[in-house]
């Protein structure tokens, strides 16, 4: 019998199912709206499970790995991070396993990283399944960045994790867009380069985001730029932040000014762009394929 | 007859309306709901005045000073914005009458300030008019500080603009209390003052916003941090952006290192607890009495 391995990547608002056989090859794929809010509470999560299994037609000698915030507080099961002293290869020797009697010796959920430096803490509940695919696939050393909602920056050596931040980049212009002052004029074409360039500049500045933020508005109102750029000035703004820190933290720790880009096409083209705007070479790795090398990494642990 | 004139700071979701004589004593006040936005029209702003002055029982002699939102693109009309090159004490010569025929020969409305640096845009509307009572107050010169939903830093030399910035402090919190990732932590008490100490100290270290809001949640859900602290912490992270970047401000001019804040006294006593943490001298001024004494400025105008 094949030795098939079902990984799903379940989040606050979606998940995203892979058929993976044992060389890390996408059987079947699988993406809907079912994530762990959508699923209404701890108790229905079993019942969500089984329905995605039967819609993908997935047999029940496959064993399913979770990772992301199924594992959290408000998800299935809360799983304890790991501390960062963990290697990420051996993320597969930590997989807990599911407490509802009806899938325990079936499903197990990947525990997310929590990294203390001095004060500050950072956490992360489903990158560490893309690290590990990652670092799979030879990125074992320098920054790994995750766009998104929250996007995560991570210094790896040799598979460790170094360093990591948050930024809430893809949440703040979400809200920004949302509602407020600024909304009004959020609704144009986000990757208007321009616009994009102008707020990668301002970032550089290292002013506080709540100041630079006001005057993409004072810019409109007082037409000195154009509505229509807002978005991507804003967008400029929010990215730039990260890019500004991390360039930062790069001149300190004197490492390679280079970085490695977890994203879709669309994410990790603006993030080349910025990287290209603050100095750094950046290389892009397609997150399905490093999720499914990620999870052909559990199949002897399953 | 007495010379009085009534005053209105007309916001964007609040009006304050004062009825003052000629030595700036207020004779009466109202306060209401009726910003801007519940106005619900350019064409409605008259009718809610005339219920303003019913209300209050003033009569048609007294002339009307409006500032604030009134006089934006989405206001009663359009008031252009004067240069900073305009001192503050000239601001009674800019009154600009409204166009309505029926209110014409009787209400003026302020213009707000706009500021340019270089390629940075900052402007100002409502806050002028505190301004010039703050300077009729004897305060020509130093960092003023006028904190709120938009909070605004603005440099006077000898009465004269010489910089500006506004933060969206007030606005930032209330959108991360709303919704969002941090939303579920924001319940508490923000007067907190351990919390508050934390966020004014992580503000100091001047890393993005984006970065340093998601680490509460991160200190939170690892249970580094108390949850019942996240809004006073938040509004330390909001807050002490403000003076991290006016502290590096001072220091490059070289200014006096203090403050003078025009706020309430609750938002004041938050303001001077961060001037002491930032090493700056606070003095705060009552926003009523400075309001009151900039309107009285207008009398010989209006």
């Amino acid at each position: 019998m094949d030795k098939n391995i079902l990984g799903i990547d379940w989040g606050t608002s979606n998940r995203r199912a892979y058929l993976i056989d044992e060389h890390g090859a996408c059987l079947a794929e699988h993406e809907d709206g079912q994530g762990m809010l959508a699923v209404g509470g701890r108790e229905r999560f079993g019942a969500s499970l089984a329905g995605l299994l039967a819609t993908m037609g997935v047999g029940a000698e496959v064993p399913v790995i979770m990772s992301g915030m199924v594992g959290s507080a408000s998800g299935w099961q809360e799983v304890p991070y790991l501390d960062s002293a963990v290697p990420l290869q051996r993320l597969p020797a930590h997989l807990v396993p599911v407490a509802d009697a009806d899938w325990a010796g079936r499903c197990r959920i990947v525990p997310g990283y929590c990294y203390r430096s001095g004060a500050a803490v950072d956490v992360m509940r489903g990158e560490e399944t893309q690290l590990l695919g990652a670092v799979a696939l030879g990125h074992r050393d320098g920054w790994l960045v995750l766009p998104g909602t929250h996007s995560k920056w991570v210094l790896l050596r040799d598979g460790l994790i170094q360093a990591m931040s948050t930024y809430m980049t893809g949440e703040l212009f979400a809200m920004l867009s949302a509602g407020g002052t600024l909304s009004s004029m959020m609704g144009g074409d986000a990757s208007d380069a321009e616009g994009y360039a102008i707020g990668l500049s301002q970032a550089g500045r290292n002013e506080p985001l709540s100041n630079t933020l006001f005057r993409v508005r004072a810019g409109v109102v007082s037409r000195s730029a154009p509505a229509a750029q807002a978005p991507a000035v804003v967008s400029g703004l929010l990215i730039g932040a990260e890019f500004s820190a991390a360039a930062r933290a790069l001149e300190q720790a004197g490492g390679a000014a280079r970085i490695t880009v977890i994203g879709s096409p669309a994410l990790a083209a603006r993030y080349a762009v910025a990287a290209a705007h603050f100095g750094l070479q950046c290389e892009v790795l397609d997150p399905h394929r490093v999720y499914c090398t990620a999870i052909s990494q559990f199949i002897n642990q399953a």
